[in-house]
């Protein structure tokens, strides 16, 4: 063993993870970037304290370092790097509700099911709710500023971050903002760092706002035999309605979820629409909602009862791994402004049929926030090769829409080849300015958002 | 006149002013810096073009800029530069409003009363609302991150602005965001510009977030004869509701604003608490907020009808200029964590009798955000004096709470000796550095957040 990594082990007992057994779990997140590196340890910190000791260390030697959270992540964003350190929070979970001012102050291991049972228990909510909740951390919910089914009403992760502790590229901790709803002392670097994916510096400690919990999501659910309408009717809903969740399906979706959870759902419809309203009295949206639904030629559109609207959001959030059970997936995370979803739809059904992959499509709609999933075999080289080509066609399609490559999963490594027909040549060097100010070695995870100087 | 101020003149043709009579009018905001400079020239651009030029122009001859928008910030943040230049948003108003994708593109010089009218004739909302919504101008707003009475419910203007086009030091002119619900591509720059005060960039465009107007807001008044009372029934509200107005107002200022208005408030009363709830059907939460306000020992509580409400409302949002009848105001906007509202005003009204002078207190009580209202004859030098020492101690109060010196105002020049002390050097320095990589020259609003290095 090199003495940099014994001086690394011996500063940070039983926290150091080394060799192939110890490493191979922490190369790859969902993304499964086939050209991971091999890193040279993991890290597993219990403490800001420590976090600062592993970033002192990798800064003294110029060792880049990949934080990470749950793993959850579909960009890419936590790929090892060749030779470098991965730095997990998993056991980093503390988390402290304070009901007095509404607030959860967790570690960014905590998984977001966690935090949502804690501020439950409390009789809080919180309400940022990737589709992936039960499995994803808090700190990667920051880092990617995730979205969910939620957010058409309540926002993204970054409306309910009030104070962070971040440890800084030279191993200082930061303590960004207060735990106050209203301050405005000095620039919003707190907004800055979410969203960051971690190339800024390592969020350690987070302030988080709670809400009341809301009554239950009553429901309105739709089936087209028309992609078009249904995109139509969601882009009506979209600019006179108000509703706390607005969901797509398409028939490919439909179908694999249905394969698993054998609900009877229409497996010959082209589109679900799922339309939630949690008000108090809830009903005038959900009319309306209907109404608007109807107008759109649907094949059917009704209120079902509670625990049948339930099993239906159920099945869309369970979406994407039951497309995966098809084959190896290419998830995109395209968005458009929502007069433009059907523009979007049309155009990723032409993606599929000319690059002969198929592309399943649900989305948080009424964000305009979409998933095309390029489903395909890994074993079969030449459709691998055609997702791949698909997949970079669907980021295409979204720029050239007035979209976007990325609306809740963050840039990543896989996405930053796009990244500058959607942003732009001077945001992308006022980006990388900052980049270089608060990092001036590039050590914290190479590669993400910003191209690797040392690659 | 100078070759450089010729040079100014023939690229801006009818855009500058120049001499004692055309830039007196630009050196102050309404915070009346005493110190406020004398600049060279003001210039009133009508395009992101004419602010290019401006800017180049600075950036060619070293010339700071303090851009301004309608002059209604608080803190001195467009107080005047000894000759520097003064860019003035006025003649940049244009609105249009998408309802398609309930969005408005507006130029920053339109007052945010435009934009509330522009929005409701297409049926929309626009809910940031600063009491003084009626002058001041959506740029200030962009620049201090501004709130107002909705935010408890509804956020702040960060929550509505989806993307920005700013002109940097150097005058490359650049699109941050895109007009998307969800986009998070790259670093969250518009973020981090809303409320920089003029420090990164002068913003040209902005790319606004609308909502479906909500029913109007039902009232429930309470009147108590103990602060400390009221403080504590706003903390129980605050945790346990989600109204979409909670505010407070002290003796002093309910006397100030019955003396113009004629109302018939409670004169001898300590505090009044207004509430809000503006649900589709409001009666729960209105009855939740009286049963808390009742617990707590009212002199008096009600829900009036809604013209009496709104007259109370009206109020509140006098409170400002009608306190200013009675004198010149130090007008702080320090904010704490709402359980520890009643500690504030204790140290309030601890500083006002200390330092012998007219405290006058409001608050957006629901965020915690409170505007202590320091009143003093400037013709009283010793007055003054005891009023400008005890407006620090306010700050300092604040920051001992755990609390914040600006909750919605900004720092601007006034507040910044005090900076350092809440946020800590760490932090500060981070601006910096972020500050130093986008305005390397010092350009743009010197002695604003930062300090003015040439000076």
């Amino acid at each position: 063993m090199s003495d940099m990594l014994a001086e690394l082990m011996s500063a940070l007992p039983g926290a150091v993870l080394t060799g192939a057994d110890g490493t191979e779990p922490y190369r790859r997140d969902r993304a499964l970037d086939p050209d991971a590196g091999v890193p040279l340890a993991v890290v597993l910190p219990r403490s800001t304290a420590e976090v600062q000791t592993a970033v002192r260390w990798a800064a003294r030697h110029h060792v880049p370092i990949v934080p990470r959270g749950a793993g959850t992540g579909l960009s890419g964003g936590a790929t090892a790097v060749h030779g470098g350190l991965v730095l997990s929070t998993e056991r980093m979970r503390d988390v402290t509700i304070d009901t007095a001012t509404r607030m959860a102050i967790v570690q960014p291991g905590l998984l977001n099911a966690e935090l949502k049972a804690a501020a439950a228990d409390a009789g809080l909510w919180y309400p940022p709710d990737p589709a992936s909740f039960e499995i994803c951390s808090i700190g990667g919910n920051i880092a990617t500023n995730a979205g969910g089914l939620c957010c058409v009403k309540y926002g993204v992760t970054a409306d309910y971050v009030l104070s962070l502790e971040v440890v800084l590229a030279d191993g200082r901790a930061v303590r960004l903002g207060r735990p106050l709803i209203k301050d405005v002392a000095g620039l919003s670097l707190t907004s800055l760092f979410v969203g960051s994916e971690g190339t800024l510096g390592i969020v350690t400690e987070i302030t988080l706002r709670l809400l009341p919990t809301p009554p239950p999501t009553r429901w309105v659910v739709a089936w087209f035999d028309s992609s078009d309408d249904a995109a139509r009717a969601i882009a009506e809903i979209a600019c006179t309605v108000r509703p706390s969740v607005l969901e797509y399906m398409d028939r490919i979706a439909i179908n694999a979820v249905e394969d698993r959870l054998h609900l009877g759902l229409d497996r010959g419809a082209a589109a679900l629409v799922l339309a939630g309203c949690d008000d108090v009295d809830p009903q005038r949206d959900l009319n309306a909602m209907q109404a608007v639904l109807e107008r759109h030629d649907p094949s059917s559109v009704h209120q079902p009862p509670q625990a049948d609207g339930d099993a239906i959001a159920y099945a869309r959030r369970l979406a994407i791994p039951a497309v995966e059970d098809k084959g190896r997936l290419l998830l995109a995370d395209v968005g458009v402004s929502i007069p433009r979803l059907a523009e979007l739809i049309g155009g990723v059904e032409e993606i599929a049929a000319r690059n002969d992959v198929t592309i399943a499509f649900i989305a948080h709609a009424g964000d305009g926030n979409t998933h095309p999933l390029v489903v395909f075999d890994p074993a079969d080289v030449d459709e691998a090769a055609r997702a791949e080509h698909a997949y970079g066609e669907l980021m295409t399609l979204a720029i050239g829409l007035g979209g976007t490559i990325t609306g809740e999963h963050g840039v990543g490594k896989l996405k930053r080849p796009w990244l500058a027909d959607q942003v732009g040549h001077d945001a992308l060097d006022l980006g990388q300015r900052i980049k270089t100010a608060l990092d001036p070695d590039g050590i914290l995870n190479p590669g993400t958002i910003f191209e690797d100087d040392h690659s």
